[in-house]
């Protein structure tokens, strides 16, 4: 139980402090906390959460309390590395696939292995149990960014709570689109050419755009990858033996967080 | 040693953060880091290092590494919280010398105390021993604070590296300032009109400003309230038994970032 609470801190610090320097003004269509109280306020408050999260875990006195804090802070090192590459290719046009799903591993998948394996590291559950576990949760959490990456192209506003091709009008070099700009074939120059062009984008180039993705194969790509990821996910978690209800909790959780609605 | 760098990578990470909420654009004559790399790259450096502080201390997989880092997780929420109130301070007009004096302790004391003693605890020393150099620390702290304080208004800009009176003119609710404001005096009152003045500030404000902290007895406050701390200091270090050569580099070290020199 702490040890969720300490992984949602970590998310907590997360979000305060990308949602600054993303200059998101919503999330959860809900303005953002820089935009209420003030970037270093902000910023100070995602410090505190961080600081917090680890405290909470030594709060336990024992080994066992330095195994959480230790299993937390490794992927907390993970997720602003992540973050950090991912502001990085902002600023580049030659990211490669294998860039980006190192980028994702380390910014989306390493929290949500800790988390599906730090409750088992802090109770000191055998290292074969708690390494299924976040084996389960690093797939799952490619397939969380890489379905997350397709609603943010053809995801209904409805459900995304965004408008359609959201990502695209924001240029973002989600896995679909960089799928799509390293396909090596023509859809994928004229793509480039497309989202690097120096004009604000209109309704028809988006519309065009993602035509592009498809036809360079992106799209298929990023749902095959995802399928892939979850069936790993699945497989991880049926190398243990796990009481039958976790077991479906956790498959229904990845099915959830995975789903394609549009 | 492993304790000292972790405390220095706090430190690190709480300029870095500080730099872009105080919007400083130079510290130690060279440019600050979000204004040569930008805020979002600032921030993320600073959260990086305050993760790295925190793993480091727990490769010793020991209880010692846990301690210690619960030592230093401490003294971090307390830098946050002083932090947070420094920031706070900045909307207000009606900052007490009580409340300054905790934002003081937790925003400079806190760390200091930390570094003093997470040395002693790394190697599970005796509390007494620990608490005492902690005590130390929050002393010597204190009385850094109040020391740069007075060099913020009447320091030599050859030693400070800044203009003379450069916090009367940045209306820094300093030490010595606001024990003027809340001294009850006449002076008081005329420093609290200036400083709160929608004008901006002439040089001359600025020579009238320092006479009148130093006639509401502000100045006068923080010189004793400075050699006070020294004292408690030093008593903290007279209680212990400590190795000479140990006792005099840490006396040396407290005169040392506690000298008024103008």
């Amino acid at each position: 139980m702490t040890a969720a609470v300490a992984v949602e801190l970590v998310h907590n610090f997360s979000l305060l402090h990308d949602d600054i320097m993303d200059h998101d003004t919503e999330r959860r269509h809900r303005p953002t906390a820089w935009t209420v109280f003030g970037v270093g306020a902000a910023i100070l408050a995602g410090d505190g959460l961080l600081a917090l999260a680890q405290d909470l875990l030594l709060e336990d006195d024992t080994l066992k309390g330095a195994w959480a804090a230790r299993c937390l802070s490794a992927a907390v090192l993970r997720l602003i590395g992540g973050q950090g590459a991912d502001l990085a290719f902002e600023k580049r046009d030659d990211v490669t696939l294998a860039e980006c799903l190192d980028m994702a591993g380390d910014k989306t998948a390493a929290l949500m292995a800790c988390a599906c394996s730090i409750g088992a590291v802090h109770l000191g559950a055998p290292p074969t149990l708690a390494m299924a576990l976040a084996g389960f949760g690093a797939h799952v959490g490619l397939a969380f960014q890489l379905t997350d990456d397709l609603l943010g192209i053809w995801g209904a506003p409805e459900v995304t709570g965004k408008p359609v091709r959201a990502d695209l009008r924001a240029r973002k070099k989600s896995l679909p689109v960089v799928a799509a700009l390293n396909s090596g074939r023509p859809e994928g120059v004229e793509l480039r050419a497309l989202l690097t062009s120096p004009e604000a984008l209109t309704e028809a180039d988006l519309v065009r755009a993602a035509d592009l993705v498809v036809a360079a194969g992106g799209k298929d790509w990023a749902e095959s990858e995802a399928d892939a990821q979850l069936a790993a996910a699945n497989a991880s978690l049926a190398s243990i033996d796990l009481a039958g209800d976790v077991r479906a909790e956790l498959t229904a959780i990845a099915e959830f967080i995975t789903a394609r609605t549009w």
